[in-house]
């Protein structure tokens, strides 16, 4: 059937679709999902087909991306016929009736979901099928060979490349900026990528922001790991594994995330890393509740990194609350230089250094920890991020004081003595994304009081910052109905969790941020 | 945030969906997926967001069905905040994660889908989700429930209603063109409605349709019905149920149809059927293949029709080959009514006789197939079948021979002498799609052996049909590769049924016709 082109006005980024009316879908046997093939001159194209009412019949739709890939232009003409399903979509089909797909059958439906040649709906089915069935190792194997054959890749040369990665899921955490200067410092070369937040108040590329760009190009973050060892970037715009970017839009609203490892350890094979040390943080507030669950997923990077040929070491670590005090971008910021500077909250500067060392002995070195906590020590490590701030663009002299928080402020005293059992993650992150975070940068919250510590009344148990005052407000209101620490002063007063049926029950939180 | 309103020139029929530009959703704080509140004077509207490249941040990009329901035109002003998740998508969540949801988790889900607040992903999660885990009794009942009370219902007064339906999966059946007009023939009420081929060489409106209009009303139903007793219409617009319809497009690129009970049922009860026959086509032909599967559908329709307040008998039928000779509309309804008027081949009058037997025995009388038997001899359901094709439009006074089939058309005779041991109703499938049908009404088949049958070398096996000479020889072509029948001369002979690896083993059929 011979048609002609509309060019359609919008770029959504999505499927690579192609509209057509009701009446030239019936004539084609095409249904809404079915596949066309296009044919104009020598080019020819597969295209997903929607199915507009009231579009006119002699024409079809190409969002701008199809009329370039086909090199087309408005009211020229293209032919058009059915086009059977691809192989891809077969795969999908097999692994949602639990099968279990083999290397290449994996290879088909990565590259055409980076091709846009699978639609939403059935990326959403695959990942549905993946979250319940679970994948096998091979499977985790073949989706992070094909999620990397598929992106771009770094190279930073010979010797080991260093890495380290969180699981995510306990707030406050910013550790990746203190291990990159500190074994950056010890002589070692660690190209960091991070995310921005999702879910959470801060990703690390939301809080190093607040001392330098962090968006640079590939060859931006060669010069800067040259000059530097290290760097600590957003890994969101370089293309290594574009996949998984297009996976983790589809599992956003559906709360599922079955492509954890392949997912990470992708990113870390794309940016050359040969050593690895990922952070489990396990506990009631980390999205990893329990040591059997923490084993098993560490056993399972392990496995993993194995067949791709990385060194991995997994921590389990303390994630029963917040890490350190300060939350969101600029509060972390500031708490991440003062540590590195000497000070700062005990626990930052342990689970800093553990990692670090437990990096510096994958590669060999013996003490790792006491060599970690001499970069800090001997401000080796202090030095170091200035330099990879200076390289990034920033300003070297920074010092915590001098990043901007919110002005809008307020302390949250305790209305009697006690002592402190509980710190809602869940609520902290939510009170600390009303009051502006990850967005504005100088929102979040400073906790005053941490587990088992004994507050007095009257005691501030924590502030909320906000840069503005109706948001402030806000915050503070939600604060009230998600109280974010919870004390007592006998251990069995406070025997009820939750209530159901209960509004909250609902409300889940679901974390994404890597 | 203030945002000015550009109306995008399309109508997807999709999702209620908004479409912003990367800088207005960061400063939201909106991802794609997220819901988003609109508020126009008074109106307000949740929109799930689409964000766009290249959008202008100033503006927001409504659909037509978007900018209708908030009634706002070009350029206009309306306000935009980030809006919470909708309970339907906790509760599509709650199923992914394998939790049995209670009747009004299912109805909040229901009622987002007609209301297009949830997105096709969603949705693709969903019935992925219900079609691993399966649902249980009162998860059929309660989706039942909810897709007729957000439908159109229709009632035809006092007295049994009676209905006849087919799970489907072989092609050529053309049973309920003679199982309306004995029934009606009988003094009882049957509205049938049907649908059109998705996936198979016809449905039976289409074949109905090559007798008089099937796209009729609900008040021309209803007139037809109070003159004949009987209708043969489409359902596809009716609005009954209209959430099956929504569910059946995104399950037909996925190939799974989870909700084949509620489906059924749910359309039956919006047309007030109070007993209603299920036939179950059973056998390596049809979708159901073997006799376990049937008991075990056919036990889950009786309980379920229990719930519904439905009398329901299943009835196993031979699913081995198709049912008759022709394939294709034209062909088929030259069958049907070959036989209504005392011809035509045994398997098609045996079936029919059969099931509306069992339909009348269902509401009381005696010796049911008897009494059909005698609606066709005696030729009251011809004349039955004559005055239903009147009222619905058509030419009462239609002869078989008078329907017009394909002029192009081929046999294909035997190459020696055997034994039918095999139909292949997949490959008839294709090739009689491949020759036109369902499209093209004149085009499809007609087999002139079946099962068990002897031929002779140069016996005619089958005959293709079509309106075009290129179809035809496209079909022929088709049916050298995918053998429609095969024969035998020994038993032993063809002991080979498929080879691994082989590019036939991917194209497996899937069959969404009802």
């Amino acid at each position: 059937m011979e048609l002609t082109v509309e060019l359609l006005p919008i770029i959504t980024g999505g499927s690579r679709i192609a509209l057509l009316s009701e009446e030239s879908a019936s004539s084609l046997g095409v249904h809404s999902s079915d596949r066309i093939r296009i044919k104009y001159g020598n080019q020819e194209l597969i295209a997903i087909a929607n199915i507009a009412e009231f579009f006119s019949p002699k024409r079809i739709g190409f969002y701008d991306e199809t009329a370039k890939a086909l090199g087309v232009k408005e009211d020229e003409t293209v032919s058009v016929q059915l086009a059977p399903l691809p192989e891809s979509l077969f795969n999908v089909r097999a692994k949602l009736h639990g099968e279990r797909l083999r290397e290449n059958d994996i290879v088909t439906i990565v590259r055409d979901v980076v091709e846009r040649h699978l639609s939403t709906a059935e990326i959403a089915a695959f990942l549905t099928a993946l979250s319940i069935h679970g994948l096998s190792s091979s499977e985790n194997e073949a989706l992070s060979r094909a999620m990397v054959a598929t992106g771009k890749t770094m190279s930073f040369g010979e010797g080991p490349i260093l890495d380290k990665h969180s699981v995510g899921g306990i707030p406050g955490d910013k550790t990746s900026m203190l291990v990159v200067p500190i074994v950056a410092a010890a002589g070692y070369t660690i190209p960091k990528t991070s995310s921005r937040a999702i879910t959470s108040p801060a990703g690390t590329a939301d809080r190093v922001e607040t001392l330098c760009p962090v968006n640079l190009g590939i060859d931006e973050i060669k010069n800067v790991v040259a000059k530097t060892g290290g760097c600590l970037v957003w890994g969101g715009a370089l293309e290594l594994a574009p996949a998984d970017d297009l996976f983790i839009q589809v599992e956003y609203p559906l709360g599922i995330d079955p492509m954890l490892l392949p997912s990470i350890l992708s990113k870390k094979k794309a940016m050359g890393a040969t050593h690895v040390a990922i952070d489990i943080p396990t506990g009631m507030g980390a999205k990893i509740k329990t040591r059997t669950e923490a084993y098993t997923l560490a056993s399972d990077f392990v496995d993993l990194g194995k067949r791709l040929g990385l060194n991995i070491q997994c921590a389990l670590t303390f994630g029963d609350q917040p890490l350190g005090c300060g939350i969101g971008p600029a509060l972390e910021a500031r708490e991440a230089l003062a540590t590195l500077l000497g000070g700062g909250p005990p626990d930052l500067r342990d689970k800093a250094v553990s990692l670090a060392g437990m990096l510096f002995e994958m590669v060999g070195a013996e003490n790792g920890r006491a060599k970690a906590e001499d970069m800090i020590d001997s401000g080796k490590a202090a030095a170091k991020m200035r330099q990879i701030i200076a390289a990034q663009g920033g300003n070297p002299k920074v010092m915590p004081d001098d990043l901007p928080v919110g002005c809008e402020h307020v302390e949250v005293k305790s209305e009697r003595a006690g002592k402190i059992i509980w710190l809602s993650t869940d609520n902290i992150v939510r009170i600390a994304r009303e009051a502006g975070a990850p967005k504005e940068k100088g929102a979040g919250m400073i906790l005053h009081a941490k587990l088992g510590e004994a507050v007095h009344r009257d005691s501030i148990l924590y502030e909320i910052y906000a840069e503005k005052n109706s948001k402030l407000t806000s915050a503070l209101e939600l604060a009230k109905t998600l109280p974010p620490i919870l004390l007592t002063t006998k251990p069995a007063e406070k025997m009820i969790l939750d209530q159901v049926p209960e509004k909250l029950a609902h409300e889940k939180t679901f974390s994404l941020d890597r």
